[in-house]
């Protein structure tokens, strides 16, 4: 069997960091292990819009800032189809036929979506939409015969409905679709990082996150103004670690390397963290030892994108040369699928 | 303004007398009237697979049997377009986007759906693509910039939800789409025809329908069984009218000619009427004035259908042309869709 590889990304605000570890990395490694057949990152412009239909413009922005953002990280469009969701139009017509096989009861008991309603505070002003994305996202991984979906703890109930779909329409018109696995991430990438300001998720409303395209300044200052614990007022007070977003984002960013390089008197993290919890230990020098970790990792990406920025055109280009690849091959999924449910009648009637 | 008409018939089954009275006469009518600029008859076939998932060939089956009906009722491919509605995938990309303007709350209080809902004992394993179907349909009428929809009582709940999609969608993103009115129809068209057994509608499973397909013998045979009084035994003792399935019948088909014609010692059906309730009029005599009624309409019908029957390949070329006009319609329709939503890229962004 191929390996065909596809993930997703929302363009709804510009990356940061914890898109950075938490997907993108994992994403450039895939593609840079070369350990698959096909691969495609989708820009999913239409699933954005199902919780931003009075938001066009934010969507719109994004697609092209995503771009950039995935391209600087190393996402290559020889190696990778990078494509925009909405300029696949027989995703939206797989969508359609795949809403006979799902019930209303199936949807609202995903646990993701449950989860993302709260959060949204829909509720009886569900936008249709929105509650049925995961039958869209099901459209989006098997019209692409994906055998292989990165997906987090968080992701599993979508590929779970997927699975789920795929299963009812092979049982009902005959085998169609490949069941999708999950590709799990491993445990770096699985970790949630919380904003700077130590109170829950990143989010650009909040302002508490770190952007792929931030300012080396800016970044600095991000740093500098981190949460820690409250309670370590003086150098010598003993400090806590739990919910310390310093060493949060030390956990996930520091390289083995990074000590020589940049704090020689301790060996590794273990270390530095009992010394801050014994005391004697200073957030600005946490903060300083993060923030080099964090340019150094952040520098040659700004670099690429403002290049990348140069020429939006050619941003532009790849992602509509994308679309035409991925077009080709939904286009031909669309037709199996419409042959096995058995509505292909132009092939089965024959005109003169 | 031009006036564009649209409307749909489910390929579920043979089309029987109550569909020719309750809308196909309506739309032969409308048509040979020539009151209109653009005229669309959808065979919906996409529709009536959201509730029979697992029983495709039977829509497939009368996609033909319902066009052939159509035809010899008299519709006429250069005055009306004829297309299936599952060879138009922009009504599947339009659908998706009215998605996200209509609620799970909204779609829940359609009272045409909610009655189909108990009657087809769906409820927890209601299928998602039968609740949204009024989405759908608002694609349907929306595609064919369609300002005249007919439309009887059950079906205004569906014409206000696609009035109302159109207002969000046009309040949301500028004028784009025309809020269609409902052409009521005449009083014989609203009635309900019940099913020769007088036990509710019509219903192939029942048994207890005329099909515009039926042979003179099978006609007669049904009519002659139909349910009348029950307690109208002897010729001498008085009748009833109400729940009569004759006269229902008659109610619906008796033309202005069919007294002088067929039963001329009455005037018109309140005489005849009133002669049954006093009592000395056998129920055999009104069958066989029912039975000239009816086989006289039906007679030409089924002729017309037999010939067409000879040249299936020539229908399904009707229906396909027919496609192909309303796919070039749909597309142009879609296409302004997504500039004023404004995910037109590829007219945005230049790429040389």
């Amino acid at each position: 069997m191929k390996n065909i590889i596809l993930t997703g990304i929302r363009p709804t605000g510009k990356l940061h960091i914890g898109h950075y570890i938490g997907a993108v990395k994992q994403v450039v490694d895939i593609q840079n292990a070369g350990n698959y057949d096909k691969f495609y990152l989708m820009i999913a412009d239409s699933q954005s819009l199902t919780d931003n239909a009075g938001n066009v413009q934010k969507v719109k922005d994004n697609i092209i800032e995503v771009a950039l953002d995935l391209l600087a990280c190393g996402v290559d469009p020889e190696k990778t189809c990078v494509f925009i969701q909405s300029e696949i139009p027989a995703l939206t017509e797989m969508t359609f036929y795949f809403m006979n096989l799902v019930t209303l009861s199936r949807l609202k008991r995903n646990p993701t979506v449950k989860e993302e309603i709260k959060l949204r505070g829909f509720e009886e002003s569900l936008p249709m939409g929105f509650l049925t994305y995961p039958v869209s996202q099901t459209a989006d991984i098997l019209a692409f015969d994906t055998n292989l979906v990165p997906a987090g703890e968080d992701q599993k109930p979508m590929l779970e409905q997927a699975r789920e779909i795929a299963k009812s329409f092979n049982n009902l018109y005959g085998n169609t679709f490949i069941l999708p696995d999950a590709i799990v991430p491993n445990e770096k990438s699985q970790a949630r990082l919380v904003g700077t300001d130590g109170k829950g998720k990143m989010s650009k409303s909040l302002g508490n996150c770190i952007n792929l395209s931030d300012s080396s300044d800016t970044i600095k200052q991000k740093i500098m103004n981190m949460y820690t614990d409250p309670n370590h007022i003086k150098i010598s007070d003993p400090g806590k670690i739990e919910g310390n977003v310093v060493f949060e984002y030390l956990n996930a960013f520091v390289q083995p390397d990074s000590f020589k390089k940049y704090l020689p008197e301790y060996e590794n993290l273990d270390q530095l963290k009992s010394h801050y919890k014994k005391g004697g230990l200073g957030d600005v020098k946490i903060k300083i030892f993060l923030n080099n970790i964090i340019q150094e990792i952040l520098q040659p990406i700004r670099e690429k994108r403002k290049t990348l920025e140069q020429n939006i055109q050619q941003v532009y280009k790849i992602l509509f040369n994308g679309s035409d690849t991925a077009n080709k091959v939904a286009n031909e999924t669309l037709k199996r699928m419409k042959k096995s449910i058995g509505i292909n009648y132009r092939d089965i009637i024959k005109i003169d």
